[in-house]
């Protein structure tokens, strides 16, 4: 059985992982305040291009993007996204659990615009009921988004602007932001990206960690007590100094980019093979995720040999199922589960 | 300046004010323990047919909602209700901020069905990651609608079977209850109400009186220390009294509906006025809402004599509006308001 | 059974209801934004002697201190009180469900001072795992006290400028604050109140209302968007105009006062008759609440005829009890009270 | 600089590390549900002699007491626990975060009792404003506690039976649960543990794990739907299956006490030499955490080689400080230490 069916099958990129053994009985003080962590920032910053920026760690995503949003908003306040969003469908209400109210828009591949911003806060300020309704005061979106998809440089930039014209935060969500920067269709880097966003996170899980979530904060307004905020919500790891050593691995010589480029490079290969086969894809990206539509008679063939995600059904005899690949993906199983569908597309 | 805006413009129906006058120096023990408030309970179970049923009166609608949802919900779990449902739209997110996802599904004229529920239920448990989004354990219908629209026994019969086949508690908001009952077109009553769902509530600020909803569990599980959550809500009037004297007021020789018929009747009466000018319903009811579509112009006449509110775009130049009746309505100013429109009307 | 047991046990003071009565049928619009509360609001001000208050009218105290605490803090903020504060005592964990920690310190008399609030500032910044620990941002005191206390002017002052030091919002719960202010050794007024505090409120409810408190904030940081958490955590009346009706009434000819005087000044003669009788004070106060420590046997005697409250065991024959006396307190009550309790302790 | 100042200062035992490296490349499934984690689950259910019990892995310990607490209240109940308990003092009011009030005893030595417990229950169901006030509903308790002692076998079960009896859940919060099972005053075992709390947790992040901890659910009710609760809390881990394995190295041949008793051990021999040296300890105990009195000079010169943590101050010229051992303390630093604090005190 070979799992393509999410980016976090297997543990750390041996990089991180000898980091990791190499640094474990070092003494550090607890809870991110050790020098890995300050030297993980450091480099962060640098990528970034901007010394002022505030990096925190934390674990996962989920508790990233609750954390970030309870800091961000006050009580009467909610967050702006696609209803394909991951804060409004694989979350479990998290954000809801801390008293907001997640304001979902219809997405275009996963994406939301500027104008629907704008329209929204319009229509907000317009609505002679406005206390009765909540107040937009932060949008998120992820990149790349839950279906594989990118924000363009000018998508991205006219998001910031609009937040920024009617005082809203924008918040990225880069669970898998490695697979972005790495695609070939690509137009954000970190610099662009820090000025554009009051806040971002560059993902760790999914992109060459055990766990762990950089995240960049350039409002500092948003910053304000932040850490208290990561210690509430459960976020604050004792052994803070894991995530800076994770990152610090991450972050030296190209180690994020290179293995993000691995993996997409075998995400294309697979994109092609599908399509070649005949099956056609539900969107159309460049990044890790694969979203294909095939004949529910095909997956259940290759669904004894492969691990893959159901995602939605799309006819009576088709659905659309997703493959991922990672920075751990071997090339091997990629070319044997092409030769698999090769076949098995021949057979239909 | 006349207001048709709403159903709460004025105070309370005279024979409410005449009993809280009378009872007004009465010593009384606070937090509804009171008589009047026993009393009042008695008077409701009598009318619901149901004597184990748990009656409890709280200061408004929007606390009502929340104080019900955050009872019956543990944390991971959510309120389904129509996209337009008050709970989702006009409380500045009260119902999250206790910890809660409003589910939205759909609607039809302000309502939703038993198959929307079976279908949400049925694709929550048929979820591989069904552990990650919020699990549905409650639905929520307003009866009349935001739309003024009613359901009929088949469809509450059906969203009730279908609720207890999943599990999920079914709750009626009837803030404006009376208007619903007393409807030409109405086929439900209050036992049918009371059994088919495990709350709900019927409406006093909206149909007579100054302030109180009265909150109808048939439900014992979600009963269970009610009256803590209505205090840490907010929602424990220290002189509960207040709330029992005006109930019983309102359910003393079918008060209630006699008012409640005043309203539909003069409702029908502008209705057929706003068709017969040429001007048609957004929404076809009986009950004491009412949404004609009109021209940008005429809406700019009428609006200098009468209160109404906007209720959407519906092309360039026209404009749906609510007018609301209520108990306190005078049949002179429906005529009044008669006249003026058809007036406008014949200048188009 | 003539009812001592709480400042809650009638309706409305006559001049109350009568406006109500008078306003009944007026129309105005809903939610507080009718000439009445503007009025109310007005006559607020002028009584606090600053015409840049913000004034919110809210139908109770629990509801009215959770909301004003949900507006001011963060997350991780937590309100200071003493341990005998309302908020950490009697309202079922209403702040801690906003999300709040309560910090209760120890109490004189139902009062904390401006060292108690400093060290706790002083202690929380010297720590070195302050970020693991809630931080004070607002202080909560009340006044009268839950004993029937009152502060000092200087108390008041000193309070107030350990806050502004510290950053913290001083907040005063009035829930009797008329019972207060006309008390026979009561050093404050609105206006030195209102330059005091960053937010108090004016109680109706015990003095006078059939419900209602008048919310008065000085701090415009406070103030911002305050009507949309009014309307969140359900107090936003929908016929608001009967808080402004309300208090346009008490706030006319010294009527909030005037009452309060009545009931201090009955007070004050009930106390005198326990004191005499050979039933010492548990608390020394002037305002409306007395606390006789007396045997068990003759609080016996005395529950047959007059409803009180206990509040705390004294030793093992004698108990603290409250009796409290109102704007509606009959002077032929106190006096029947009077000679009962004289003979009964003649009797022991 | 040698560290004492916590039990996570290095990061994992190396057979932990040997079986991560071992098992990084594996593919499995994420979220807890591979075999790593149903082994490690089944091996801990083994050690607390009994099948039926649930095992879950969160990542931190104010995450899982968060979780559980908010899994097993309803809004209107709140938690029992020691002034001292790490929830009410050490995780910046994550449980108020979740709504809940913490109900705070005075300890013992970080100990509450079986008594006291009672009263409070007792209190609350005599209090005649009962739902005024938040009900008690969890105990919980530390193990050892945050002053290192340990509760006797005789404690434990009057804390469970109390708790039974008036309906409570027992919480046993076991961060350092090893070092109290491996201690030479200790009294309780696994099955204990498991039969007399309705839920309870193995530490991992002190005890020789990376991080993480082992939550045992004896109580079915509390066990239901646990893992939404875990997921919107954010400690569901990814890549679950680094927990799963840590806990198989852990219970392996007995690895978890083993390296618990070699800290317990070092402890022991600390704690003798400060003794012998002159410095009292503040509290008795038998763990690995160690708190002498000791003169504020001597401490100022300790400081420039060793790590430790301030407690509290005891006098003018002394203060009480916390050293830690762990499973990662090397015999000779302890000895280091031995003969400077030995050298230093006959210096006074």
């Amino acid at each position: 059985m070979i799992l393509f069916q999410c980016d976090y099958n297997e543990g750390a990129h041996p990089k991180v992982m000898e980091k990791l053994m190499e640094t474990n009985m070092e003494q550090t003080v607890g809870y991110g305040e050790d020098g890995h962590c300050a030297n993980a920032a450091a480099l962060i910053r640098r990528a970034c291009g901007n010394e002022k920026l505030a990096v925190h760690f934390l674990v996962g995503g989920t508790q990233t993007n609750m954390t970030v949003i309870a800091a961000g908003l006050r009580p009467h306040q909610g967050v702006v996204c696609a209803q394909t969003g991951h804060i409004n469908c694989h979350e479990t209400g998290a954000v809801e659990s801390t008293g907001h109210k997640v304001l979902a828009l219809p997405h275009t591949d996963g994406k939301i615009n500027a104008a629907q911003v704008a329209a929204l806060c319009k229509e907000h300020r317009n609505d002679a009921s406005f206390e009765h309704t909540v107040q937009p005061k932060m949008v998120y979106i992820s990149n790349p988004t839950e279906y594989g998809t990118l924000y363009t440089r000018k998508e991205l930039e006219e998001l910031s602007a609009v937040c920024r014209s009617y005082g809203l935060y924008l918040f990225l969500d880069g669970a898998r932001l490695g697979y972005g920067l790495a695609a070939a269709d690509n137009e954000l880097d970190l610099p662009l990206i820090a000025s554009c966003c009051d806040v971002f996170y560059i993902g760790g899980t999914k992109v060459g960690a055990l766990f762990g979530e950089a995240l960049v904060i350039s409002n500092e307004e948003l910053n304000r007590d932040f850490r208290y905020l990561i210690k509430q919500k459960g976020g604050m790891l004792a052994k803070g100094r894991l995530l800076g050593v994770q990152f610090e691995a991450l972050f030296t010589d190209g180690l994020y980019l290179e293995i993000s480029r691995h993996a997409d490079r075998l995400a294309d290969k697979l994109r092609e093979a599908f399509v070649r086969a005949g099956f056609p894809m539900l969107v159309e990206s460049r990044t890790n995720q694969i979203f294909p539509v095939m004949p529910d008679a095909v997956l259940k063939e290759l669904s004894r040999d492969y691990g893959f995600t159901w995602q939605e059904r799309v006819d009576e005899t088709h659905s659309a199922v997703r493959f991922c690949t990672s920075w751990a993906t071997k090339e091997e199983n990629v070319d044997r589960l092409i030769a698999d569908l090769t076949r098995l597309a021949q057979a239909v």
